[in-house]
């Protein structure tokens, strides 16, 4: 398998968590996101993902190569694919309790926070820094306080009890994502304690940013 | 079961339709998302539901009653419980592409162009009308040209080949509310085309927002 991503796309952070959970390699390859315009628009990029975003998964079958977009249904195919290791509970309940705790972050925080919206808002928008910042902190605040007060309901060691899911898999990156802008975490003990907990696993170090080849 | 949702809400729309699909009936609960300062913050919806959004699936098991959140989640639920008539594809790959035109869909345009999405621009961003449209059709645009592209390689006549899916379910409430603030889809001929195919279909015509007991 072959991962395109880029070392902070929180969504190539994601891909990379669960490879590494489910003890699954793939040769990374690099999509700069800022050098030369952003290579995801590049021509060849084009092809393998038309959204130019990361990340993209390519994986093959007997007929060929072929490539996925989209950071869950990526990791809902691995999970498929190598349920050995599981990310999703198995009970149907809990499953959707997970997902839509992962999509609480993946649908309601991160699509708002991310470079390509905070770039349109200056440029296009004509917004100022402090307003940038006031509206990447916003949709933190909005959607940690939701989601504290599901934790304080499901977590153990993790989101959901004490096995690390996909909601850790999505949490982890948003809140390095946060710290990065310097958003005050304290009034949520529970995604503070879950951050310290998956950090005590190599599979959440190794997926770091800043422990990509492309990092810089 | 019991869906609490909105007539004009594009999340809801997704899980009326899937009901609809797979044929099943619940009983729907009005959150007026605008009156009494949106409804969706009330004390007694912030049990079922802490992100204040719509919709809320409820359903109940051996143990009880239990709330379940986020479109996506709520329909994946819906798919493994009950998967006779399904809006998944069976194959691994297929059911990856499939879920990522649609989180391409409810991760990249729904979340930049929803009502509190909007309505933070004007009143915090401090943004005046014309921008706000700018806005809400540039993530139209960007989502729907990458989305085309992806539709000249899969589609048939629907998103995926000529069964509907989970694509379809995310496509058809993101093009009502491009209509409705009048983005121009002719440069979408694939779009426009499985649009026209699925009002075909009685699940998709019932699932309308002016179909809803709450439309005004």
């Amino acid at each position: 398998m072959k991962l395109y991503g880029y070392w902070r796309s929180s969504a190539a952070y994601r891909v990379r968590i669960a490879l590494n959970l489910k003890q699954l390699s793939a040769d990374h390859i690099s999509v700069h996101l800022v050098n030369n315009g952003g290579e995801q628009h590049s021509e060849s990029y084009h092809h393998l993902n038309p959204q130019h975003l990361v990340p993209t998964l390519v994986d093959s079958n007997e007929l060929g190569e072929f490539s996925l977009n989209q950071s869950l249904a990526i990791i809902e195919y691995l999970e498929e694919k190598y349920p050995k290791i599981n990310v999703l509970p198995t009970n149907l309940e809990d499953k959707a309790v997970v997902r839509g705790m992962a999509q609480a972050i993946a649908c309601e925080i991160h699509p708002l926070d991310n470079l390509r919206v905070l770039q349109y808002l200056v440029k296009e928008m004509g917004i100022d820094e402090g307003q940038k910042m006031q509206w990447y902190a916003h949709w933190i605040h909005l959607g940690f306080s939701a989601l504290e007060t599901q934790l304080e309901r499901y977590a153990g060691e993790y989101c959901f009890g004490n096995k690390v899911t996909l909601a850790d898999i999505c949490l982890i990156p948003q809140v390095y994502n946060a710290k990065r802008f310097n958003v005050p975490l304290a009034a949520y003990p529970n995604i503070v304690r879950i951050w310290e907990n998956c950090h005590q696993l190599d599979a959440f170090i190794q997926a770091a940013p800043e422990q990509q080849a492309d990092a810089s």
